[in-house]
């Protein structure tokens, strides 16, 4: 099941898309707020998102995957001990600062679920905290706690999409996605667009569903659709240390055949990936890496990985320059870092349906060349124009003007395991939107 | 043993240290040429040099290290057998194009020695090839046949700068670097700039001595002397297909005692890694990072590795940005990816001699803000400038002004397992620079 790309001519066009996609699934409220706060770390005030998901009643049905980053935010180990509980009623989020390492870090996030759980006559241990943003700062928590009345106010059964905007960090636009199933539907919302492998510091992903699929078939079915999905992912390698993907149902709606949840599961999954990869920071091209003919899925998605991660590759396709050797280096030096014995002679690549390399020998001339950088060229999100002060580049648009990728084709000819990985080039606007992030 | 790092206050002042070190051993010489030639690939015409490194008697004392790319080069492929062979009598060693899977690659690697060693009366087999450059793309071998008679027309005794210079291909500057040893010396140079995990398409070093070690011992001195240097850098994560280091022994002159010769070896071996990391593609600011209280040497190397290939890190340091945080990001992907069971509680983290993490914690201030931002200043060796076209960045200087470095320190507090690794940050001249080499 491939994802779905996207494609507008207008932000406006964009929206309307947004807007479509947002309808909160029965059962659901969502409310937003915003707040100033002066950072302990360093001396210039800033500016946070506080957002509620909240159940008309808690649930036993949930799931969630965390990072695999060994440093984790205090969120990320309140949420895990929250999975072995009874309930979830609600879910608090702030972006700005993600409360990693933090002193008091585990208290602030628990003082500001205790603060949300009063409001919302539930317990504490049935609030799930999550954070994104810089590491190593503290939450002004005095600042949360006073908010967390005016985003309760805020709470309404409409719309998905006003959280969609208030979770992003260096996000350009939001990320909403969702699946109809028979009476219900699963609708989900991410964040994420840099230290992404699967990342500002980072990618949450929400799934909302009003279906009543029981605890264990939701975590199983969660598992299936992750490892697909945000696991096949990579915008620079940088994993976070609070990524955080998580799914409720308000079990409003009869539980749909066990197959036809896991596919809209899946399908929502796969869309918010493939969305936040295009929304990548400073992202010029999508590029997808198909693998086939690997010893096992491992080998498979190391190469799409190795070849996507590739600095010296990701700068060849910003610049629409075909130059296939950096393919080759790139999967080889995975695949000679992991000493793993397959026969150069049998590997074949492509590029845009293009043979690039086969019997060991790469397959080159003056008008594949032009063809190659036509299929560069056609997968350009945009181009970066000369900034107005020479050094500071910036996305043009705030919406995916095309669905288009740069398809790179990779068969090992040593198996049957094949994967699909997604990826980007590295470009002007991605140096200048991490040289300075927390300004 | 630290590598010496460089500091000059002008190309002339860098360019007289340069020929104060490119005395050539005895026993040594050394001739450049170049060649036009129209390559198969691509309809526009390139330029390519070609150079010579000439014993004045073949030698039975070489040693050879390659690549762990999954795809060699040809003349990689030569190279190793040539290891196995009883003498060398010269290298042959071409920019432009590497020779990596091109039809034809090993014949034409080949009919290039066989063309040296007809002009030197040596056999082919006593010729060992290089090529660095483009991956793909066929080798000129008329135009490189026809070129060797001017190179051998240049051959001299005096000075191994020329042909330093004639192995660049991104390079800003040559390199070399030299160690006296009782009666001799150990000379060597390098090329690289990116592609370098030890790498574009690639780093080529040439190590040359007149001191007679014998074979088994110029192996065992090669494989430390690499272990401690080559092997602990990173520009850009990219290993390339073509990476080589040799070295050659005239023999001239007695062998010192052992030590003192790994010593002079190693010396020469850090230091030019050194020079490749400070010289490395728009490298704004070395990163050195010293690892200790590692349970193994391969973790202490990976975590190290995975700092300074952090694109977020990279780019945070690039602007000046003490952005602490994906320090604590980068060694956590690596420990969690490798499962390794480490308390992050142990874990300290400084930069600039400033604590960062201690007890789990992260220990930030406004005022130690401040001092890491000086820190990151003062290690910056040039800002970047507007170009004239808005998107074409081009480093302002060609030589390294100062040898200062971003300097940090972990310790994991799990053993006595330590290294330090070498590596850069990520600036708007890699991205110009590798969005469209080729041109």
């Amino acid at each position: 099941m491939p994802s779905t790309s996207l494609a507008f001519a207008s932000e406006a066009e964009h929206r309307a898309f947004l807007e479509a996609q947002s309808a909160l699934p029965a059962g659901f409220r969502a409310g937003t707020t915003s707040l100033e706060f002066a950072p302990v770390e360093v001396p210039k005030p800033s500016r946070m998102r506080l957002t509620l998901l909240v159940l008309d009643r808690p649930t036993a049905s949930f799931a969630l995957k965390t990072t695999k980053n060994a440093f984790v935010g205090a969120p990320v180990v309140i949420a895990r001990e929250r999975l072995k509980g009874p309930r979830l009623g609600a879910l608090v989020v702030n972006n700005k600062i993600s409360n990693v390492c933090a002193p008091g870090g585990l208290a602030a996030a628990e003082a500001v679920c205790a603060e949300v759980a009063r409001a919302l006559s539930l317990t504490a241990e049935e609030v799930l905290p999550a954070s994104t943003g810089v590491i190593g700062w503290r939450l002004p928590v005095e600042a949360m706690r006073e908010a967390v009345p005016r985003a309760v106010a805020a709470l309404q059964g409409r719309s998905i999409l006003p959280a969609a905007e208030a979770i992003m960090t260096t996000d350009l636009y939001p990320k909403v996605r969702r699946a109809r199933v028979g009476p219900g539907a699963v609708v989900g919302i991410a964040k994420g667009a840099g230290m992404i492998e699967p990342h500002l510091a980072t990618m949450l992903v929400f799934l909302l569903t009003d279906l009543d699929v029981p605890r264990e078939a939701l975590r199983a079915a969660l598992d299936e659709a992750v490892e697909g999905s945000f696991q096949a992912i990579s915008v620079d390698s940088d994993t976070s240390t609070s990524d955080l993907v998580t799914i409720l149902s308000s079990r409003v709606h009869p539980a749909p055949p066990e197959a036809a949840f896991r596919e809209a599961l899946s399908r929502v999954c796969r869309d918010l990936a493939e969305d936040i990869v295009r929304n990548g920071e400073g992202v010029h091209h999508v590029v997808r890496v198909s693998v086939e003919g690997a010893p096992d899925l491992a080998t498979a998605r190391g190469v799409g990985k190795a070849i996507v991660n590739s600095p010296l590759f990701q700068c060849a396709v910003n610049g629409n320059d075909p130059n296939v050797g950096r393919l080759l280096c790139a999967a080889g030096k995975y695949l000679g870092a992991r000493g793993l014995a397959l026969d150069p002679a049998r590997i074949r690549m492509r590029m845009g349906g293009e043979l690039l390399l086969e019997g060991g020998l790469m397959q080159l001339d003056p008008e594949k060349e032009q063809r190659l950088v036509r299929h560069l060229r056609a997968a350009e999100l945009y181009a970066s124009r000369p900034p107005p002060d020479g050094l500071t580049f910036k996305p043009p648009i705030a919406y995916p003007p095309h669905e288009r990728a740069v398809e790179l084709e990779v068969d090992l000819g040593a198996g049957a395991a094949a994967a699909v990985v997604v990826g980007a080039d590295r470009s002007h606007e991605y140096v200048t939107e991490n040289a300075d992030y927390r300004s």
